[in-house]
């Protein structure tokens, strides 16, 4: 794409009302826009991130045999007074509307009622167990503070997986499945060294859930970290007995902030029982459905990259999850050198590298490396009047400072290199 | 994707409480599920369409020059009070909710306030226009009946795109564009021959606006059609000075209904002015910035492609939306021959074909045959012992009655002559 083109651009100024550094930086960059306290748009950059994130959670979900539906937002209140979880004691952050008809309806916070009516509809004998159902989908949720830009808001994208099981058993196997989908996850959008399962609360069904939290000083959470077991404690849950059972010991323990990026519950026949959500068996016995429901939120995640990955002069993207894989930057003048740099350009989008091409005329070369650099593009490539007096582009990859120069026939060469390195 | 893994199946009892032929079909194939009067979800197949209508709609934008992204559904009373629409008693659609500190949002029914405003931070001088920015992105309307299944409803998917000009010439040509990209779009999800441009009020600033309609019993409006001129009136603006305006005669018209699938509006410099975005010309004047906008509603297109298109056995899709390409029967009982449509699956799915692969154990071979009626997938191969015991695999249409069979080597390429016919 032309930057020339792009409606948004870079804006000199921190926005004054922004504590966190990944929204300082989205903003300023232009990857986001606030609406209002804890509301915010995407702009083409931070869609085209949100969209790569929401796209490789699909790949892996779909990978364990998840099948993907898209559930309302508005709920209908019978269901959530089923399961008690209608009145606003009981659940204060509901967002609660009203029919012309003056029937009050909710914004759905999360899924479980919903997705267990429906199930209702399909699921009859053992036969049409065990199934994985999943959603990325925009919850509501009333936030009393929202203080941590895209990282708690009224207002977000949600990926909400629903497992339905037959027995504990099979439900364990279900659960095992999502957690290695999950660790797959943060490898692949480039927080997994930082990411770390974590016991918490269970609630009323399971001993633990477990949370997966990524180390950073931005967390609201505060987790106890054993490094070398490569497992973390969330800190509401920490106590003598927890950490016995877990085999740690305190003084391996580090506390550190963290950023809770995905969660998974078991949550047993809770919902399916006030639902009805009941299978024949084997035996022609009627049983409830065992169900979990795991959660990650696609925006928090693309905070939480940008939290981990950024420095003074910007965000530092990976290059699987990057709005695009090489920033193209033209220094020309002269007609004859902007046809050169127009011509890099048409080959690479030939070849199918996602290319986002500063051909502005009237910005000056300072500028534009700086605006650069605040995007954070995996690879720049520069191509000026000296560049092209050698028949050379000058190459440089965000998260190095080495600056080299290649031919114009080792350029395609060497950004698939670094895009696709080998192992 | 294999059917006995698929979560939803298809229901013999017609919907008792919908009265389009749309949302009874979708709904006993298991494409939707419906969560209130005028609340729908979607399920995977159902899902599945959207999203190729969805794509359809965004490359057709993309080619124009549109930029996506994604407004929030909350919306801030400060700017819809600056339009003077904030008021229920102006605009009677409006959801609205409380945060905790008890200040009244809004659920977003359109979003021409928000990306005002937000332009107002990326368009300074006339150097950064015209611009056409949209987003597919959810709405609610209070509608006080929803009657007409996923065509009218109280939450749904939208594709609204804005347009940005410094001269009316300069919004013409961005309103012939948008106008072209729609009627492509038409054409690709097969319901161009029924769908005409449609002369409707203009409002304040424009003599007309354009509709897009679709002739069906199903819908909602009445428009005079002219079939040799092609074009429409919408019976809301028929008078004799229009019919003369537009060069028609009131016996080359017939009144028929109508489904509306798109429509665009010039909007003049009605929200410029109130919000404040200015240009500085070249000139070095100030002038409010002309804008247009444009809407399709992917759910009500999803809808109208099967008002148009099914039979009394159910949907007949269109292979540019339809959740599959090919629906594969196995009809065996055997292993060996089980084996030998599996064989085939894989083959299919090697070749990038998608495909739905019926291999249900225990159901009867009517019943696979009604369901693939139902589900309406544009190709259906069934293999059988009868069909393995000549090589063979029976083939047929879903708008076509002609059964026929190829061999296994000519499946494929069978297939992709009717999935991409040559001109």
């Amino acid at each position: 794409m032309r930057q020339s083109q792009l409606f948004t651009r870079t804006k000199k100024d921190l926005p004054k009302d922004e504590v966190s550094a990944s929204a300082q930086k989205l903003l300023q960059a232009g990857f986001i826009h606030k609406e209002m306290a804890g509301v915010y748009s995407y702009l083409p950059l931070g869609l085209r991130v949100l969209v790569k994130i929401c796209q490789i959670i699909r790949e892996e979900m779909n990978q364990i045999g998840g099948q993907e539906i898209e559930l309302s937002a508005l709920q209908d209140p019978e269901i959530w007074q089923k399961t008690k979880r209608w009145p606003d004691e009981t659940v204060d952050i509901w967002f609660k509307t009203r029919l012309k008809n003056n029937t009050e309806v909710g914004l759905g916070f999360t899924h479980e009622e919903p997705i267990t009516r429906l199930m209702t509809s399909y699921v009859q004998s053992y036969r049409d167990l065990p199934r994985l159902i999943y959603q990325i989908q925009t919850k509501f949720r009333n936030e009393a503070r929202a203080k941590s830009g895209i990282m708690r808001c009224r207002e977000f994208l949600m990926k909400d997986l629903y497992s339905f099981a037959r027995t504990e058993a099979e439900h364990g196997e279900q659960y095992e499945k999502v957690k290695n989908a999950y660790t797959k996850i943060w490898q692949r959008v480039g927080i997994g060294d930082s990411t770390y399962l974590t016991f918490a609360s269970g609630g009323v069904f399971a001993k633990y859930s477990h949370e997966f939290q990524t180390v950073s000083e931005a967390g609201e959470d505060r987790i106890y970290l054993d490094r070398e077991k490569g497992i973390a404690i969330n800190k509401e849950v920490l106590t003598d007995a927890v950490m016995n059972d877990l085999g740690v010991t305190k003084k391996n323990l580090v506390e550190r902030r963290a950023i809770e990026v995905g969660n998974i519950f078991s949550l047993g026949t809770r919902f399916s029982e006030s639902l009805g959500l009941v299978y024949t068996a084997e035996d022609g016995a009627r049983q409830p459905v065992i169900m979990g429901s795991y959660g990650i939120g696609p925006g928090r995640l693309l905070g939480t990259i940008v939290e981990l990955r950024h420095d003074q002069r910007g965000i530092i993207w990976p290059a699987s999850v990057a709005p695009f894989a090489v920033h193209l930057i033209s220094l020309c003048q002269e007609e004859a050198d902007e046809k050169q740099a127009e011509k890099i350009y048409e080959t690479l989008q030939q070849e199918n590298i996602e290319v986002l091409y500063d051909d502005r005329p009237d910005v000056r070369a300072g500028e534009k490396f700086a605006d650069s650099d605040l995007i954070g593009i995996p690879i720049r490539a520069v191509v000026s009047p000296k560049t092209l007096a050698k028949g050379m582009v000058e190459v440089k990859e965000r998260n190095s400072d080495k600056v080299s120069m290649v031919s114009m026939s080792e350029l395609v060469p060497w950004i698939s290199n670094r895009l696709n390195p080998k192992p």
